[in-house]
Formats: C-alpha cells, sequence, structure tokens
C-alpha cells in the first residue's frame, strides 16, 4: 500500500514539476517576477502581503497577487484594498496551491504588463514545500508568536525558501520573542539565508523589503 | 489518477478508523481520558498542555503525554518538566498523526494506572482533522494572535472539534484581537460547542479548563 502511494505521489509531483517548469519559463519571457509566500496560519501573511502591494502600486509598480485558501475569499477582498489586481484560490480542502491551479487563475491576465505577481499560497508549514509554483522566490515567513524552534520543527518549508521574512515585530517584546536563537534556528536549516525582520503594522523593516524586491526586478 | 488516490486514500483512513476504534475500547477498559489536540504550529498547544499537566500532577492526577512533531523532541522534553511519563512520535514529514503510531507508542504504559491521556498532534490546520486516534475528546486551540477567520478558513478541523480553546489571552489586547468575532466564527462552525479562554502564561481560565477535565473523568 505504502509503495503505491509512494509512487502516485511522485507521479503527481512530477507532472507538477513538469507544469512549474512551464510556468516559470512563461514568467521569465513576460518578465514578471514572481514570488510564493509560505508560511504557518497566522503568520501574518495577508498583512505583510497587503502592505507590500499598498506601497508597491503607490510608487508606481504594477503588482497582482493569487491568494489561496480551503475556503472563503476574505484574502482576496483584504489584498483588493490595494488596488492590486487579485484572485483567490479556494483549494477546497487541499493544504497547499498546485502550478495547474495557478496556471488556471491566471486566465485573462496579461503577465507582460505586471513587475511582481505575489503567490500567497495556503497557511501550512507542510504541504506547500514539495511544490513548485514555478515562482523565481520562495519566501517562508515566521512570526515572533510562534516560537523560535518552528523552522527545526518544520525544516523542509525553511530549507525550500530563498529567503525569510519574520513577521510581527512590533509585538516582539510582549510575546518575549528571542531575537538570537530564531536566526540562528533559520540559518542552521538553510545557511546564508537573507533574513527581513518586519511589522506591516508598525511600518519596521518593510523599507528593507521593497529595495530588495526593487533589486531582483529584471530591467527591460 | 484522482480517483486512484481517493480509493487509496479511503483505504488508508478505513484502516485508521478500525485501528482508532480498537484503541477507543482500550482506553474505555482501562479508564483512561483521552484528550487529541489540535491546532496550527505556535498555537500554544506545548505551553497549555505543560501547564494542565503540572496542575493535574501537582493535584495527584495520574497523567501522561504523546506528542508529535514532524523533527525534534523538544517538544516532549519540555512537557516532560511537568513530572508526567510523556513520549515524543516523530513522523518525518508526515503531517499528522495516524492511530497505528500512537498504539505503537503505548507500548509499556499500563492505561489502566491512568488518569489522563493527552496526545499533542502535529501543528497542523488541515492534516490531522481525518484522523481519528481514538481520543473521547477532540480539542481545538486557536491562540489570539492568529486571526478571528481561522475557524471559517479551516472549517474541517473546528468541525470535528469536541472543545476549543482560545489560548494567549494575556496578549489579546496588545494585538488587537477580536473576542466576539472569534467566538461568533468558531460557534457558526461548530454550533454550541464549549469554549474556553485561557492563557497558560497568566493562568487565566485554566482552573475553568481543570474543572472540565475533573468532570469528564469517569469514576471508578
Amino acid at each position: 500500500m505504502t509503495t503505491r502511494i509512494v509512487e502516485l505521489r511522485q507521479g503527481i509531483l512530477k507532472k507538477n514539476d513538469e507544469l512549474a517548469r512551464g510556468l516559470r519559463s512563461q514568467f521569465e519571457t513576460a518578465g514578471v517576477l514572481v514570488l510564493n509566500l509560505v508560511s504557518s496560519p497566522g503568520t501574518g501573511k495577508t498583512e505583510f502581503l497587503q502592505g507590500t502591494l499598498r506601497e508597491l502600486i503607490s510608487s508606481g509598480s504594477r503588482a497582482a497577487a493569487l491568494v489561496g485558501d480551503l475556503e472563503t475569499d476574505n484574502d482576496a477582498r483584504r489584498l483588493a484594498a490595494s488596488g492590486a489586481p487579485v484572485r483567490q484560490i479556494n483549494t477546497h480542502g487541499i493544504c497547499h496551491l498546485e502550478a495547474e491551479m495557478v496556471s488556471k487563475h491566471l486566465d485573462g491576465w496579461n503577465l507582460a504588463d505586471l513587475d511582481y505577481l505575489f503567490i500567497e499560497n495556503v497557511g501550512n508549514l507542510v504541504c506547500p514545500s514539495s511544490y513548485d509554483l514555478g515562482e523565481k522566490i520562495r519566501v517562508a515567513l515566521l512570526s515572533v508568536t510562534e516560537g523560535e524552534d518552528k523552522p527545526l520543527k518544520y525544516p523542509t518549508i525553511y530549507n525550500s525558501a530563498d529567503v525569510a521574512v519574520i513577521t510581527k515585530v512590533d509585538i516582539a517584546e510582549a510575546v518575549g520573542f528571542d531575537r538570537a536563537t530564531a536566526l540562528k534556528n533559520i540559518s542552521e536549516i538553510r545557511p546564508g539565508i537573507r533574513i527581513f525582520e518586519t511589522s506591516a503594522k508598525s511600518g519596521v523593516g518593510m523599507a528593507e523589503w521593497l529595495a530588495y524586491l526593487a533589486e531582483l526586478r529584471p530591467l527591460r
């Protein structure tokens, strides 16, 4: 039984990888920078992305977002307030986004008109790590309320990330966040990873994050 | 492909259900009350359980715990500080506990010597909902930092719960927790569910929770 499951799982992942490769080349041709945001539920992906989109749009960048959730379109409605085009993907019980879901939700968007496309994955520290969505940058977020040991307990999600973002630093003191241990644990799982320390609420660290996004954008 | 996956999944769930039924009757015969704690990573299951075990042990109850994580035995070490017998289950990539894992980790424990057995599931708001572990009570935890909309976004985990526990209420104000909305959303998904509002740190709400546990214990 287990062997068959593993084979089927590998088949699904292989199909996903092929679709993701196609998406990646489509994104590169269009010159859009694609980022996949992964974290636990409640880390503040939506609030962080809301702040990011608001800044990008107001400074004249063209940014859009896809947002994955099992149910509800709450997040899409929150993100759309930034003025960016946003689409909700409901996975109805599936704990991650897949390349095919992303592909289907791009219909009618002209990617060449975009500078940035953000994909907010389903909040989950396990499932999304195996599914390539064709993104260039995978961003793993960790909030100061989650516990400094999460990178050690969920190594695959941090291991597959290109950048780490610590969120909610405005309440770091109130929750007794151990910054040094958190940074050490993230770097232990993914040596050399760039780490941003942010609060979408107070604005701390957002300028560094936006400067990083600007650096990454390919010139046309 | 999807059909075969669904069939295999149903096969696995059926096998798990059968094992869970066996466990449930074993627990009932032994007279031990078994609780399965489910939540997102970082909700504070371990801290809540640590406080619960400490109180139970110091008041003369006999309690033990199994704790599931993908990797590390940090949580077992934290819980063992209460003086209760504790065992770690490492799932190595699997995002939930299964009845078989529980069964294997009971070896050598005399269940009839226990009043309470707590099973702290892997931190995940999706995967654990489908896996019965033979528990009598499923407890879904939600921290004040996670966002009041989580019950609506992850209905299955709240829908399958017998009791809800809100954690970290000591920082509710600092994080702008909307208590009324959280209570409304939990009750919308699971009408009539009993909800405890707690802080393992300050001790708020723990007396009510412990009184509930005492009520549930079958008399011998």
